[in-house]
């Protein structure tokens, strides 16, 4: 999604706020999965068959780790294993996650801006019938396979959102729900302090976009998330668990054309309902979408 | 030397203690080149061409810390970065280096027995004309291409030669002072609190193998620090410095035949000299100077 926008260069001055509830530290590093997936994709350089990690990556760190029997579950490619040293010596020289962040982008040569949604430590614990387990264990380590009953956000009531992050919100012209986890990934983010009320005071429309298309998840555990979580299914289920947690958060709520019969149900739940294709298998996609998305901010504002 | 030693199998219980003057630390990782160097000759998988770093490397994450924009004087392979990584985290959970290192070499399948010289935090600072530097700073990044004024082992004082490298020293049926320079990577080893104590209490005789050979260092700046430290040169200005430095420490000298007219000075220095072929290109020539050495362990032991 923040492809799509980044695709239309210029004209669209974009920042993307992340998720970093699910970063870990491994092997003493500091990895932040969800930006570096984003910084990735918009330097151009993401490996599409996985949708993690860098492009023409080599593993010849990872082989030798295995051989002095260290973690392998989680794998770290030679490029990717970069990024995180750079992180983590930053970090260790005092900047900031938003400062780091800064400096890894413009390394890659991102012209949008890449946001942690807090430079506080947020991470988030999953509980299973196996009981609670962080993040990455839940996610890579067992393949999410197992039903999610609980969440916590550890960290989360003293974190605190950036002034960046907040300043970017406040001026936006269009705020836009990317289509990832309501749970996992944008929940951390709204669950920051002081998050929702910059987002409620600003003048910006906020249109959400369904990560369910035709029943299921793009990609990841969302579906099952939200029958375990919500109780829900569905793309009318997304509205209504968002018109649940976040009542006055959103104001358009787009779905895929193979949900249009629960366009009602996103009426009923408080939302404008867009229907179009939200599949996006080319660039030509990402910037239709993002140019259909750009268009719902001239409309109703209010 | 070391790999000789190994390459004659079961035979030969053998030790070795290494200096850890050397190390730094960078990208927040905890690098040991002296140790790693020993430690992938002995696991057979050491460049041979560059003589440090792993064979049939890769520089994926170099290439990635170039465009951060990161330091890439110091050249991290991939392979070679797993081994900080691994020893970075274990050192984290309170290892000590000596019991980081014997997880490395097992995971390697290193069957000798590899030892710092100390646990403690050691740093070798060198003067030249441009003031202090950096063990690493003067050897890598400036090439060495700076007279050597003076030097000094900061931490030194305080170190402890660990129960260890005591033991094994003291056990030992033969003590080999490597063909290593006698500054910066003898020197240090020595320097440790109680190492030249157990050297000279040990039963066992101590072969010194001279690193210069027809006047010039197999590899590295030998020569010239004996001719700026030392004001001294050749095969028998090793031996007349190292019968300065440690006046009882030595037993037997062994100079390369290129040398042979040195044979009396090392004799005026107090050391019995032994005469044989010290260059080692081949794993034959290692196995046959490690089994002329060996049968020094028979002789004269006092």
């Amino acid at each position: 999604m923040a492809h799509g926008f980044a695709l239309l260069g210029e004209a669209v001055d974009l920042t993307v706020v992340v998720n970093t509830a699910d970063d870990l530290t491994l092997h003493g590093l500091a990895i932040s999965p969800d930006l570096d997936t984003v910084m990735y994709t918009l330097a151009g350089v993401a490996n599409a068959e996985t949708g993690w990690g860098v492009r023409d990556e080599t593993w010849s760190a990872a082989a030798m780790i295995e051989r002095y029997g260290g973690p392998t579950w989680f794998r770290l490619g030679d490029r990717d294993l970069a990024t995180h040293l750079m992180r983590t010596s930053w970090l260790a020289s005092g900047n900031s996650l938003t400062e780091v962040t800064r400096l890894l982008t413009s390394g890659l040569g991102v012209h949008a801006q890449l946001l942690p949604m807090t430079d506080s430590e947020v991470r988030t614990h999953i509980r299973t019938s196996g009981g609670w387990r962080e993040f990455q264990d839940y996610f890579v380590r067992r393949r999410h396979d197992e039903d999610v009953l609980e969440l916590r956000f550890d960290g989360i009531e003293t974190a605190r959102a950036t002034e960046q992050a907040l300043g970017a919100i406040g001026a936006a012209e269009l705020i836009v729900v990317a289509p990832s986890n309501p749970f996992v990934s944008v929940g951390p983010i709204l669950a920051v302090p002081g998050m929702l009320d910059v987002i409620g005071a600003a003048s910006a429309r906020v249109v959400a976009v369904s990560p369910i298309v035709g029943g299921s998840a793009v990609r990841g555990p969302a579906a099952a998330m939200l029958r375990t979580l919500a109780g829900e299914s569905g793309a009318a289920g997304v509205a209504r668990y968002y018109a649940s947690a976040y009542p006055t958060l959103i104001d358009v709520f787009v779905v895929d054309r193979a949900d249009a019969a629960d366009a009602a149900a996103v009426g009923a739940a408080g939302f404008e309902p867009n229907i179009t294709n939200t599949l996006l298998p080319t660039d030509d996609d990402r910037r239709r979408l993002a140019t259909e998305i750009l268009a719902l901010s001239d409309e109703g504002v209010t």
